[in-house]
């Protein structure tokens, strides 16, 4: 049996994230909240939430761990404008259970040494929390099986700047310490994920009228909007839910290249730019298996799976 | 009549960028030199080489006008590994005439003002004394017809570093302000021109036997070498020689976008990238003509036009 | 009674000032140690020599607590030419106990969680277990009384490179959080110190033949060396001991000025640099306690008291 | 016979120290003007002004050369609130000559050229144009006799910003480019002139009822008026006529060291901050006669004697 920690900044596709986890069977550890697309008590409350969801759909008690609430140094800014004020749109979830006491990072420390070798880390949000956790024990590195990272660009071109993505921008020194630190790290870009945008499927969803179908068209119907009229996509994008796809069933990555890359972590235009050493002029060792190509099929298979489930 | 000025850190792609100037019967009001790809004597070597064989075999006398032999502020270094410590492979070219004496920026402020509106600027090189020259005179931008310019990315895989292009990395302040200086500027880029290099051609070119295709063996063979062993390339590129085409028919640009791009400047991993605005999320004016495309079948009837012409 | 976290790179200044602290008879409630001075273990090594000195001398046991072995993004490079391999000139330390398994991280949080508005934190080494306790928790700032720093500069003249003093240089990442992050600080600066060394004093103390004194002279030869070879000094200086005169007795501090101090962060000539708005241009409260001024009889006077101690 | 240019951002402070040039019979081959103070156009204006005014009363008809408008790479602010919107006070200057249409670069190498090893070039402004001259022709720095700077701090200790001298600030590229450039440079800094104002003095310059004294009084009120509210002087500075002082008479600089001297132009915090490498730890050759101390009386009575002049 897999286990993960899922790492949300808890918008509409993280918690459609976590409910895929959930829908395919694997061990939720625990969710931990970090600084990122909404206000940080809003992303805790979308995770209570989808907790509280899985709890009643997917018969899966899974807690909730807030962990850091800012970048290791530097400043960032939320973006409502993309996810809706409440992160799923304008509505403000109303969960009624609370989050744990123990801080992310306790969390993701004690989960990894109860499970050597075991724990999948799925970071889809910016890495201060698994940042913070390596810089209090490095030996981390080696009781994590595997770490999802949904987060940079792989022909530099990003969203919250014209160089970066948001999960890089928001805590480059983070993302620049995990992509260094030796774990088996893969990593889905955001200028993959835009090929793979859901188009005319989203017709179909609407005639599918589950309570998982609604729940989507309720929770994306914000970011589909914004992905097609600001940021010229044919429909709404899923980088989490694709990283997701990809860690529970990596065949889903058709094509993948382990390679060396590294972060630009300055105070400058190119702040959280990737940097992929395509051609090795560094020299260094490869670091991360970068994900070039998915089965668009086979994703959008599971994600109506997904969505016809109740 | 076109009239040009053509600015060089004279390699074997400035040459026969040169020659295709002369080729094509626009006038070229002069070549100035640059600091760039091999050691700045060199460079001036090969232009009045360059100049000789125009004489000689295009009947057309250009000068040779040395500029600065340094980026505006930043360290640099040459590339004699990619072009040859001749700059045309391992051949020391041997002129025999003298370049002038007036500075390359004077010289192109002062043509800039004799022909205004009818000079046009091919900078297949670092934009140094591009740079210099507006800093000097800002009314240069109104007197020049337009600025080809070889440089950056536009898929962020640069070939100096991950992430620049060699032009703009060896002086992005430089590249920093001709950009934003207001010219009309169309650029083509690195990553664009790998698309385009000459392949199975190789062996056709060998069979010609004329002056230009016996030199055009010679003067490529290390680049190609160079680039198909060390860059992924399927045969050698030509970043100058597709601008200066690009620059002589835009119709070999089949499509070309109008953007605001930047460059990067600091002292960091990502000196020099290219930064394209592709989604307007900055909200600046564009700022110049992206090429996205070429007609790979036409530039090559051009390049294999220039190979018989003697 | 007051209650203290000494947190070291532990070479000679830091073995005295931890010392004095229970010479002067406080509660010196754990050392926990970073990373800085000379390579972790031997700071590690040093501290629990120091600890077994403590409690052979002074009747009091404190723990020693590990904490981060490196800087929170940035590389750094340990000083043994200034403190010797050892630390304390070239010996080194055998301690027969080990330290803590808990972090510094957690012993702080804890400590500070125990004894809210009492705790004393004495930084004299880079500043990245506090950082990282802050970044955990921010609420320690409402709970530490008072931080006490040795660090940074007053007058831009810096030790390990010309515009830095070592602890901010080493990870000024932290140091930027740690001065912004609201604790009732208090800041001693390199270039404060170095008025203040021990000059023809060195002589007094030889003929004291304490254990202290003669302690004092085995750790502190080294650096008396350093100082007076390489650094134009008259003598040894005390940074750490100095500070932590300070922190026991404020009334050393003859001339101390509350304003708006910050650290330059970027990978640059300035790295580590400290910035005082003395003019208040920046428009922002001040953060720190600047200490200009000590009485140099009072501070030497007690440090005699400790070395004839024993 | 001493050839200077003289470089000004033209206030009251450069008007001055062009005056006292004239007043000491030294040859004044220019003015050349670059970015700084005030806005361009209103810094030629009381240029020209000088020059008339020098024509009248020093019988000495010195050229004005406009320069660069702008630093080398990045932005900057003009400081009225310092100089007045005249530079002068509020006093708009109107001059009825016009500005030369020779650049100040070309100018400043023709000179060099004219006289080599007798021209002195007096910087109290931004370094741009040097910088620029220097770019287009390095053979500048064996022609130029001595270079004299108004610019940096000693003491880290600025004013545009906490770290940064104006000058320094303004262009901090260019000022890095001239001081590593190898010109036999002499350094005044901002914080060096703060201890030599123009306190008491003030009163009996009041009582001269000279030409010279009543138009410095006019000129310096307003500056005056700013440095002792916002600057916690105790009377006007004197940054460009100290300068000027000194390279006339070099004895008034009581202290000076060769020391090796950089400049940070990061875009950053401490853009602009000075660097001496007061212990040479980074092993380079002194590039900078930097003044530590001056004879204040000494200084007075030059200012006096000007003062009576007419």
């Amino acid at each position: 049996m897999r286990r993960f920690i899922i790492d949300c900044d808890t918008a509409e596709d993280d918690i459609f994230s976590f409910l895929f986890l959930l829908h395919k069977g694997v061990q939720v550890e625990g969710i931990t909240i970090v600084e990122g697309n909404v206000p940080f008590d809003v992303e805790v409350q979308n995770a209570l939430w989808a907790s509280e969801f899985g709890s009643k759909y997917f018969n899966s008690t899974v807690k909730v761990y807030p962990g850091t609430t800012r970048p290791l140094v530097k400043g960032f800014r939320t973006v409502e404008n993309v996810h809706g004020s409440g992160g799923v749109g304008s509505t403000k979830l109303r969960p009624t259970t609370k989050p744990e006491k123990k801080h992310a990072v306790d969390f993701i420390l004690e989960t990894a040494d109860r499970y050597p070798g075991e724990l999948e880390f799925l970071a889809i949000s910016p890495l201060t929390n698994l940042a913070l956790a390596y810089l209090k024990d490095k030996s981390l590195v080696e009781k994590v099986k595997a770490v999802w990272v949904m987060g940079g660009t792989i022909y530099g071109r990003g969203n919250i700047t014209p160089a970066a993505e948001y999960n890089f921008w928001v805590d480059p020194d983070s993302a620049k310490i995990v992509l260094n630190a030796g774990f088996n790290l893969t990593m889905v870009s955001w200028d993959l994920i835009t090929q793979y945008t859901v188009n005319e499927e989203w017709d179909r969803i609407k005639d599918m009228k589950t309570v998982m179908s609604e729940l989507y068209l309720e929770f994306y119907s914000h970011y589909r909007g914004f992905a097609m009229s600001k940021q010229k996509m044919k429909g709404n994008p899923h980088p989490d839910l694709i990283t997701t796809a990809v860690a529970l069933n990596p065949s889903i990555a058709t094509r993948v290249e382990r390679q060396s890359v590294d972060v630009e972590n300055c105070d400058c235009l190119t702040r959280g730019a990737t940097v992929i050493d395509y051609l090795n002029v560094l020299g260094r060792e490869p670091n991360v298996n970068v994900v070039y190509e998915i089965d668009r099929g086979l994703f959008i298979s599971e994600l109506m799976s997904l969505l016809s489930r109740f």
